[in-house]
């Protein structure tokens, strides 16, 4: 399928489910909207799946992994090596996406779709399309083939996800370096000025950080991204980690069921989702405010409103992870919940 | 025990604990401070139970009902006969609180501390102070004695918490009318705008909310609540449940446990606490940032940061349930995550 045909193919949300799932909502013992962003969720998963009966359902993050030529400017606090180290990490059980989503109840798989390094180990998914982009400040990250080979992996992720039982996917990302890729993407994707786009990633500061920001602008220079042509700007200016993560998004609203967005690297990827087929957004769910700046200007250019706001800067789907457990409770209040009328309490004067 | 003496039986919190939790949070295969309040919380649980070994707890939320002789002033959207009909439908399981505790793993306590009819339930623990409050808008809403007596109450029912095993505490509210006090007390001790302290509760706008204001703005000609005292403002403008909450927080305080703040009504308690003794504001935990506008001035008051922004405003505890939940993620992210040594991770440049 062409990029381009994207769009037409995702479904509208079902209104009719939505608003039977509005009624039973407002049919329960609490005052009508009073549980904010849990009936939202209630609602849109309802849209999603086209029915206002609702259950709990297997979820899966997909923790992308890729690195970033960009890297040899020295933007990042930690060393390349790190990312494979940490694809060991993930696949050993023993990282904070680990954790958090074994508390959140979702699976976790790990996908190596471009890091600098040959990897080979039990429960991976090699998918490599490129043994880490080239240097954005130099040049073309990627090229647009290699760009799009990363979104279809993307795509077909989420479609062998769906086929393997799964009903919420979720984001998570890993690749030293790719703060840099997204805050550029936030700034020509989501018109975020440079200075409020740019933050201290892993933990970078002072000269580093002012580094940061003129590596961005120098590959911009470079590379003159197109920002009406979010394949350019993507294969100029992003990550192949980005780029999967994209796919996977667009696999999940052609598949037809929502999509739980992690954090900064994530929401760059949905923002690139976003302007490949706009329809797309409608499955997505916003789980955290980040400490990175131009998450905020992704976030508000999307319209998704995030739930948690815990000053998280991790990635790896942590943010997403937690997100899913307040999924469940969503689901769980909705199903579990008192009538007015079972429980014999007085509506509204 | 004098009110005046809480303060100084209130222990400082374990600096040591803090540091050693600090330093093993900063062993993890994570940049440093990246899980954000995740941290910040394994950080205040070690501080509080004075050690930096940190294990699953049994977590337990008070629901605490009381009315409000101030709904006669037509202030609410809902009638006052609802804090009964709530309170069964509590000890029934099928409140948003019965569900979201059962998400989240807490034990609920439904309390009548001064509900306006004559309850009598299996479960319910019956510790009617009086049957509602007095009109606030014609007098005090209770006398000093009596807004002892329900602090009283809150401290001796956390002791008991912790007693049945509870090492988390939860604070929830039920009570037609509630939010009118709750903003008198944050314009009072919070020295919040009355507009900027009034919201719309389960519902009401346009003239009721007006009316809202006015009745507060009345209450406080009346009853001329000295700001310095916060058992003076609590008795005159306050409510038995809001009494009993900032009870059972000061209890827990004394008692060595975290308390979980829920939405508006808690963190109006929590302030009167605070007001009392304000070392028990170390032992608190923000749960979430209500839709009710004084909510933000009480919390910004207490210098308290909520992780979740979920646009709730009903209270119950709901709040404090989902919050729990996360707490129990930060203790599993200090006990289970991999050391950068025990993964090989290399650590920053």
């Amino acid at each position: 399928m062409e990029i381009s045909e994207i769009d037409a193919r995702i479904k509208d949300l079902d209104g009719e489910a939505i608003i039977q799932a509005q009624a039973r909502l407002d049919s329960l013992t609490k005052p009508q909207g009073s549980l904010g962003a849990l009936e939202e969720m209630v609602k849109k998963l309802a849209g999603i799946y086209r029915t206002s009966k609702l259950e709990p359902v297997q979820k899966t993050i997909f923790v992308m992994a890729g690195d970033h030529g960009v890297t040899r400017e020295g933007v990042s606090a930690f060393p390349s090596e790190v990312t494979p180290q940490m694809v060991l990490n993930f696949l050993a059980g023993g990282a904070a996406i680990n954790v958090l989503a074994r508390h959140g109840g979702a699976q976790v798989e790990v996908v190596d779709i471009g890091v600098a390094a040959e990897l080979e180990a039990d429960g991976l998914i090699s998918k490599k399309v490129k043994l880490g982009t080239d240097n954005m400040a130099e040049g073309p990250a990627m090229t647009k083939e290699e760009a799009l080979q990363a979104i279809e992996v993307g795509m077909e992720l989420s479609l062998a996800g769906i086929e393997a039982g799964a009903r919420i996917l979720g984001t998570g990302d890993m690749g030293i370096g790719n703060t840099t890729p997204s805050s550029a993407l936030a700034h020509i994707l989501a018109s975020c000025p440079l200075d409020d786009a740019v933050g201290r990633g892993t933990g970078i500061s002072g000269e580093a950080l002012k580094r940061k920001k003129e590596v961005i602008a120098r590959a911009i220079e470079i590379n003159r991204p197109n920002a009406d042509d979010p394949l350019d700007v993507l294969s100029k200016v992003g990550g192949l980690e980005i780029a999967g993560l994209a796919g996977l998004i667009l696999g999940s609203a052609l598949g037809g069921i929502p999509v739980v967005i992690d954090g900064f690297i994530s929401s760059a990827a949905a923002l690139v989702a976003a302007k490949i087929a706009p329809k797309s957004v409608d499955y997505m769910i916003a789980s955290h405010q980040s400490v990175e700046p131009g998450h905020r200007a992704i976030l508000a250019s999307l319209a998704l409103k995030p739930i948690l706001m815990m000053d998280m800067r991790l990635g790896e789907g942590t943010g997403a992870a937690l997100a899913m457990g307040m999924l469940d409770a969503a689901i769980k209040i909705y199903n579990e919940m008192a009538t007015f009328t079972q429980a014999g309490v007085s509506k509204e004067l």
